[in-house]
């Protein structure tokens, strides 16, 4: 089940800059994690912004939230989510990720 | 390249509904034909809405707007763009959809 | 898996007085339908609007777009979805409506 | 007599945690207490969001606002509220919680 | 139970005049008869809009949306509802206009 | 001469909880003091916010500005302001609040 | 006592042209007689827009009420209205127009 | 003197297409022409809309309004105006289109 | 050539009041030095808020953004800045300040 | 390949100025080294505000985020991205900076 997230992320600016180099670096290393499992299907950068575009794709919308909530940056993200359906049109998104992590790349 | 295009569609309740039909099932087969060519990535339906989410992998900026230009259904869309960059903790969108194209799915 | 759907009505000034009539018997026959069955869970009028604010209970989000968009009023409603997960301080979303339903009212 | 209230969540980045945790530790006692005597009938999260969405269903106005500024939190909520009406095609939402409270669940 | 109504009369340019005129006034008749009753307890214009504040004073929310809905301009109305609550610092809304009915003017 | 007022209060969360509480309550004497005099016709609580909505009843703007930018929480205050015109349909508001003053209540 | 009025023209495409025409001569007349009597004070054009900027020196809300409803084109008018008064550091705003009216220019 | 012009183009769908597409060539053959003579610097399509992002170097506010209101489609347009300053940082916007049409190409 | 500016003060609740009294004291000699000399042409308070409503004369747009940007509260301005062109209706902005300026008032 | 980027600056009132000041000199020098190696096409201050318009001419939306997210201001930057492809009726664009570099100026 796919959900878009469009998240910004807002640093106070007198945050502790080495407590928020931890969290970014634990946030990376999350985000790879779920990555690998394939819950967070697409990630992109926002050009010009610390924002990201992301394609989310978990069982429910219980797992969605646990996902978010759980990022280590989550006190300073601003999430807006938008649940997506399959399109009529589209040939492409039949298959799953988790069926592909079998595959070789 | 890829740019984030959020596409919602008006169609006016006076309009031709068979002049609507035809342009619909032209939409159809043009955002099928640029999935196969790898331009239109991914196509998602937003929920309630007679909306969609795209990610478009094009290579210059003229061509996304000859791309959605072109699309049938344009002088009813309400289009809006976002540059998508590589995102650093991403690990997931360096395979392109056309070198795929060639592995049986 | 629950979302709230805020659903706005706007019916054209010039649209068949006759047309939109049937469309709004088929619209509650369809809502109540959908009530019986448990996927509108809830269903209530904003007051001073032609609109609604709804809760639906859905397998997918498929099933979701599914419903809204097979609503004979579909072409003249404005919706916003918002996925709702469980909170943590909630102590009576736990029974299920299809549970429910096996008991005498 | 029901109201959507949404409630956003703003606890500045420099607040002394322990005094957060302790008031969100009344605020779920709070919140719980008011789901047991019938007047928070809903509680849900928005995901990916410290939000929530409720229905409240209070006698008077005043009794609303008492409820929502007397939460812990209070101080750090956004709230926007909706006045609920019964809509016609509505058909689950006679029986009123306080009538359930005496069924066993 | 008070409530604030915000309401923007937006009057399609293409409408018959004859049917607008007739309408405008049977508001006005059926606005002065809820005045009279209490119900309607202040009515503003918006200076420089088709537009008017006014503050409702109904026992319950369904009766808000009878009012509102029964207007005759109803269908050509963009009304916001705000619900009020007593404000601490208030001395003067104690008497109620039914109260003041029966004094002479 | 009337004027919506509707005021938003933004406390900062690290002020000091005693000026604060002395400014809240210098505020409330001079809300009831402006009630008597008459220029502050109606103060109403909006519901779920330490907002309010008002009707202010002054002989002129600079009177107007005079009056809110006096207020001692008027540092915490976002106020935005409607002129209010006599509407054509209204039968009450023809009483002024230094008449009924001179009547017993 | 002064307003500042923005005021936007929103001419229906299908309008009949000579109608709107007429309309425009005769707002302009009213424009211009309204600017004599100093009610007018300053009419200004917005680059790029149909739409003005405009000062109204009325001596009641009513009256500003009066003056702009009246206006030929109002039905097409979209205005929002700010009073303004006295700035503390304002030096030049003292001389009325109708005094200026007695001098030459 | 520079000025940011954002115009979007809205052609009403039953607007006569013979009258737009000769609106839309005396568009082109205008704009051309103003950029012959340095007062249209810079013209760009906005990806994916019917609007476009424009630099303008008129030699005032009026010859500005002239531009713009005198283009065929102003009627259709919205166009949002922003004055531009020499930015401190700024090394190559000296020298003037007008001398460089001097230059060959 | 004229230029509307909307300016909204927005002091820090924690900034040292002293340092704010000074620089509001040298805005109030700036302000009136800069309507002496004609460029500041109008200077009006928005009613109940922190703000101004201002008419600027100025030659150049490096001139409307010196003459802003040196305010000594420029730091916690908000400015909006509309261009304004003659309107074809009105009658009254033919005389400069600079020529009334040579006239005894 | 160009995009129009719209950056607001917001410093806090609080930080230290003599960082701020560093970073601006920094922000300087990196803005013209990138005006002459033609990345950053064209550089405008927005009249009345701490913000800037800018096309930027780079050959990927990575390097595009590279050069804005590189900037010393980039923590303080709010940024809004555009593409902009050819407008069909512009003349002007077709010369490259980089080869305006070679000519004398």
């Amino acid at each position: 089940m796919l959900f878009l997230a469009e998240m910004e992320v807002r640093i106070p600016h007198d945050a502790d800059p080495e407590h928020i180099a931890r969290l970014q670096a634990e946030e990376k290393a999350c985000a790879q994690q779920l990555q690998r499992t394939g819950e967070w299907r697409h990630l992109w950068r926002v050009a010009g912004r610390y924002a990201n575009i992301s394609i989310l794709d978990v069982r429910t919308i219980d797992r969605l939230h646990e996902v978010l909530s759980e990022l280590p940056l989550f006190p300073y993200l601003d999430v807006r989510v938008t649940p997506l359906a399959t399109h009529p049109s589209a040939i492409s998104d039949l298959v799953r990720p988790d069926e592909l992590s079998t595959r070789p790349r």
